[in-house]
C-alpha cells in the first residue's frame, strides 16, 4: 500500500524496546541482523515505503533498550496512536514499539535529546539466574556498595571523560560530558547503576561500570577516581563491562525531566 | 573420577531452577532435550557415575521452574555445599542448581512433598514485552481482578478437580485435591496467580489459569465455578493456558511451610 508524498512528509518519533542478545547492535550493516535493519525492513513492509530510522543512541552489540527513541519520515496516513499495533504485528519478537507520536518534520532525535538514562546491572548471586542471565552481568559475590557510591560521587558533574572512552574510528572533538546521576541501587541480589547524563562517549557507561566493579570488589580504592579522570588515559580505568548488563532505559527530550522519573531512582530493565 | 559405592549410597536433594523454553519438559525422552536428560548427563560427567534423578513435579514442555526439588543417589564424597558449584560448571545455562543437601537414603521427593507453589503470569500490556515474553502469557488488555478473585475463592479447599484435569495416559485413581492458596496478585502490568496445593492433576494449574482468564475477560461469570467443579467434565472449564506463563516456584516438604513464605504472597519468577 504505497502512499505518495502529497505534502511535506510526516515525521514520527518512536519509543521502542529491544532485547540486544541476538542483534549486532543498532546500526544497519550488510548481512548482519541489526535493530535498525530489522526496524526499517518491518516499517517498509507495513507501510509500503522505504524509510531511514534515526536513533538517539546507536547501541552496541548485545546492549538492550527499554526506551530507545528513534524517528523516521513517512507518507503514511495511519494515525500515530495506531502505529505501534501495526508495526508490532510485523516486527520480530525481540523488538517492540511502545509508543509513536508526530513531531516536527525537521526533528532530529540525536540533537534533540537533553539526556539519557542507562542502567547497568550486576548479579551478586553465586549461581547465574536462568531468568536474568541475558540481562545481568554475573559477579557471583557481594559488592562493597559504600565504596562504589563513594567512587560514583567522584564522577558526578562535568568532567573530561577521556579515560572512560573506548577506542572508536571517529572520536568526538570533545570528551567533556556531564553526569547528572550515578546511583548505586541494590535490589535483592542485583546491583544496578543508574546513570543519567547529557551525552555519553563510546563505551563510557560500560567503562564506568567496569571501574566501579573493581572498586566494589576491593581491587581499587574510590580515592583513585579523580586521578583516573585527570589522566585522560583509557588504560587507567577498569575493563569494559560486558554488554548484556547494559540497558538504555529512557531518552529525555527536556532538561530536568529525569528528576521526575521514578525509573531513574530504581527499577530493573525487565518490565 | 568414578567412585565405588563403599557403603549405602548417599541421597542428595537438589533445589534447581530452569527456563523451560528450550526443553521438551522434565521427563527424559530419547533424542529430545529434556531437563532430566540434561541434568543426568551433567551429573554423570561431573561425578563420573550414572544416576537417575527423581523430580517432585514432572513439569511439561515449556514450563519454567524457580524452585524444582529433585533427588538422586550417589557415591560421591563431594560435600553437599560444594555440589552446586561443581554441577553448575557443567550444566547448560538454562539449568542452575541453587542448593544441595543430604537426605535419608530412602527419600522420595514426590512422596515427601507436602505442597507446591506454582505461579501463572499474565501480561496486560498492549505490546508483548521483549524482556518478559518468555515468562508471561500475553493478554494485552486489563483484566477484571475482582471477578477473578471471586472465581478463585470458589476453588479454594478440597474439591474433585476432574473438570480441571487434562487428558493423560495414566490418570490418577482420585482427582480430589486441596488448594491452600489461589491468590490473584497485581504487579504493574502483570497479573500473577499464586497457587499452593497439596498436589496437582495433569495441566490443572494451566486449566485453572485459562478459566480465570475467561472470567477476567468477562466471558464467564465467577458464579459458574461451582457448576464447573460439580460436573467433573473437562469440557466445561476454560482452555489450557499456554506453558510459558507457568513457573514451579517452590516445593514445600513440611505442611504449612508456605504460610511463612513471602514468595507465596507476591513476587515474580524472575529473580
Amino acid at each position: 500500500v504505497a502512499q505518495p508524498f502529497l505534502q511535506a512528509p510526516r515525521r514520527v518519533l518512536l519509543r521502542l524496546e529491544y532485547e540486544g542478545t541476538d542483534f549486532h547492535g543498532w546500526q544497519r550493516q550488510p548481512a548482519l541482523r541489526t535493530v535498525q535493519g530489522e526496524l526499517e525492513r518491518a516499517i517498509g513492509r507495513a507501510l509500503g515505503e522505504a524509510v531511514e530510522v534515526e536513533a538517539t543512541s546507536r547501541t552496541d552489540q548485545g546492549v538492550h533498550a527499554a526506551g530507545q527513541a528513534a524517528a523516521f519520515s513517512t507518507g503514511t496516513a495511519i494515525p500515530a496512536a495506531r502505529l505501534p499495533l501495526v508495526l508490532n504485528s510485523v516486527l520480530p519478537p525481540d523488538i517492540r514499539i511502545r509508543e509513536a507520536r508526530d513531531v516536527a518534520p525537521n526533528f532530529r532525535p540525536r540533537l534533540a535529546a537533553a539526556g539519557k538514562l542507562y542502567r547497568y546491572t550486576f548479579s551478586c548471586r553465586q549461581w547465574e539466574s536462568v531468568f536474568l542471565r541475558r540481562f545481568t552481568s554475573r559477579v557471583g559475590r557481594p559488592l562493597a556498595l559504600g565504596a562504589m557510591r563513594e567512587a560514583a560521587s567522584e564522577l558526578l558533574g562535568e568532567h573530561d571523560f577521556g579515560s572512560f572512552q573506548g577506542a572508536s574510528r571517529l572520536p568526538p572533538a570533545s570528551s567533556v560530558r556531564r553526569l547528572y546521576l550515578l546511583r548505586v541501587h541494590e535490589e535483592g541480589p542485583l546491583v544496578h547503576l543508574n546513570v543519567v547524563g547529557d551525552g555519553f562517549l563510546y563505551r563510557m557507561v560500560r567503562t564506568i561500570a567496569g571501574t566501579l566493579l573493581e572498586v566494589g570488589l576491593g581491587r581499587r580504592p574510590p580515592s583513585t577516581l579523580p586521578q583516573i579522570l585527570a589522566a585522560r588515559d583509557r588504560r587507567l580505568a577498569g575493563p569494559t563491562a560486558e554488554a548484556r548488563g547494559l540497558c538504555l532505559v529512557k531518552v529525555y527530550f527536556s532538561p530536568g525531566e529525569w528528576l521526575q522519573d521514578p525509573e531513574a531512582a530504581g527499577g530493573a530493565c525487565r518490565s
